[in-house]
């Protein structure tokens, strides 16, 4: 049978203070009050029942997800007692869903990105897991590229399936690169964004667990065996703490992409929009008349160009003469930064983090 | 006897958000947690006793001026209606203080100045009490300038008094100078800060009102002489709100001071801080390492010269690039304004009352 797994696991720090460990990102209202946990949610509940999809999240998130998500099977949240990474979080998946189906084909989807249209996502989903279903093949999702982004990494396509020449081998995956490659990858046409979202036979990637990071392997293993029983939580919380924090990009696709066609690309062809950042979740709200960016009560004099966001619709903010800023107030904390310095918010996230015996984060 | 009435009365919009109608400028604690008010109470609480003591405020702020002042009888809190501007509220006072002490002699002294040091100010408090039983006469106390200020009324000294060579006869009164007249004044010696500060006999400045405000000073008369009466407050309700708006500036000062000798002025050398904007009082706050100026709970990253202010030491500013802003955080309102642009606070607090029917006022 088919499932989906939604990955629900990061932190946001880069949205900091909207985005915080008790409210990741992924449970962040957006301009059209859905979050993006939820706008996922939607993208595949049209294609699966409520009963094949799952999702993989921290612990401390489980009741704020099922809050969100009123139609998700309790049983069908996977908690993680501390992150691992996507490797473990997709192997301990993959262990669990194995256990109750052998023959499971399981869609990763991440939930940090806006995609639209969803009609082509979900053809492109469509087409992943009937790729998939050859036994031993992992299949990535490559975001066909609209710039030359230096900030992704790229996976190179060779040729088309014999099968379905819509999908494509995947000949090697490729770091963020800089500008210049970056421009050689968008005129190639043979090189695709690294999107983060997979489909698989379960045992196709156990498999390759068991190859490249056979002590993890065991531990999850052992974990799905003890899941129907009264050991569940006591193997879980012992064992997943000990696991090593290791990407799937690392640990499986990398070393699997190396051996011919044992790694198969579906491109996707989407505007896919990342609102991890100040400046990409701007690209999502209205603008007003000065080109301000807003979500919130504003009053404005002479201020132009700023992204302003508030979680209290009651709360005013008023800006005199000010351009090219972000302001984000909630209940606690007030962010005032240029908006060129947006990637420094994660620093002062984590600045504050430690000053403030985490009060704030 | 001597009394001293506190003019409580200014709206303080230019230190908006912090400053509302509800909690005006006199009331806001600066850096040494007491307010402008208290400040002006211990300067002149060593001269006078208690009761001696007057405030002078709208009906709007008594409850928080008692507050305050716990040492005020409530009987001397006089509380306008209405605020109609410097002339009623002295004319007001000294009507109430002459029904019940034709010799008082009363000192009207503001409160939205630092005033330092206090000896220095209360030696020169106590020469104009002197100088002011002389009877018609009226003080006025000018601050030594230490600058070619532009924004300040100054007054023209001429001779000294026969009967103390500390006090000067006033010649002129004069508007806010352009630069080049400010030199002037500055370097002339004989000019001085119109300081707004009083003292005189009560007959003394109702005998000027009569005679320059003969409406309003029959008005005022009506209101003492219902004040020990069950009309106290049919009485003030129903004519206060009538009196024409005008200060004791254009009202009394100005054409009194064409009586020559009728004025008198006594220089008061002090630091006379205005914080009736944010700059102004920003130089009243710590400095942090990166030179801003904060009272507030602030992480800052790269982010120098700012003002930040928030009137809860819980909520955290963290500002990240930022130079040269004033940021204020109130429960309900957040302030981002350039520091050069501080003057237009104003202007944003009634386009804001406007806007939003006084919500945020």
């Amino acid at each position: 049978m088919k499932y989906a797994v939604i990955m629900a696991g990061g932190s946001g720090l880069r949205l900091w203070p909207l985005s915080r460990n008790s409210r990741p990102k992924q449970l962040l209202k957006l301009a059209g009050g859905r979050s993006l946990l939820q706008l996922t949610w939607d993208r595949i509940a049209g294609l699966l029942s409520a009963e094949q999809i799952f999702v993989c999240t921290a612990k401390s998130d489980a009741a704020a997800v099922l809050a969100e998500l009123p139609h998700l099977p309790a049983d069908n949240l996977l908690c993680e007692p501390v992150g691992r990474d996507t490797a473990n979080a997709i192997g301990f998946a993959s262990a669990l869903l194995y256990e109750q189906d052998p023959d499971a084909v399981i869609a990763f989807l991440t939930a940090d990105h806006i995609i639209e249209p969803v009609a082509e996502f979900r053809a492109a989903l469509d087409r992943g897991y009937a790729v998939a279903t050859y036994p031993g093949r992992l299949v990535t999702f490559g975001i066909v590229p609209t710039h030359a982004h230096t900030g992704l990494g790229y996976v190179e396509t060779g040729d088309p399936l014999a099968e379905d020449a819509g999908a494509r081998v995947a000949v090697a995956f490729r770091e963020k690169p800089e500008a210049e490659t970056a421009e050689t990858y968008l005129r190639s046409g043979r090189h695709l964004w690294n999107s983060g979202m997979f489909v698989w036979r379960a045992d196709s990637v156990l498999d390759r667990l068991a190859a490249h990071l056979p002590g993890a392997h065991a531990d999850l293993i052992r974990i799905a065996e003890a899941w129907g029983t009264d050991q569940r939580e006591a193997t879980l919380s012992s064992l997943y703490p000990t696991l090593p924090k290791i990407s799937i990009d690392y640990a499986v696709m990398e070393p699997a992409s190396r051996d011919p066609g044992a790694v198969v690309v579906v491109p996707m062809d989407v505007s896919w929009l990342d609102v991890g950042s100040w400046p990409a979740l701007a690209r999502t709200l209205p603008l007003d008349e000065d080109g301000n960016a807003v979500s919130a009560t504003l009053s404005a004099l002479d201020a132009g160009g700023n992204v302003v966001v508030s979680d209290d619709p009651d709360h005013l903010v008023a800006a005199i003469g000010v351009a090219d800023l972000i302001v984000v107030h909630t209940k606690d904390v007030t962010l005032v930064c240029r908006r060129e310095d947006a990637e420094r918010v994660k620093a002062m996230a984590e600045q504050v983090a430690e000053r403030f015996q985490r009060r704030y984060s």
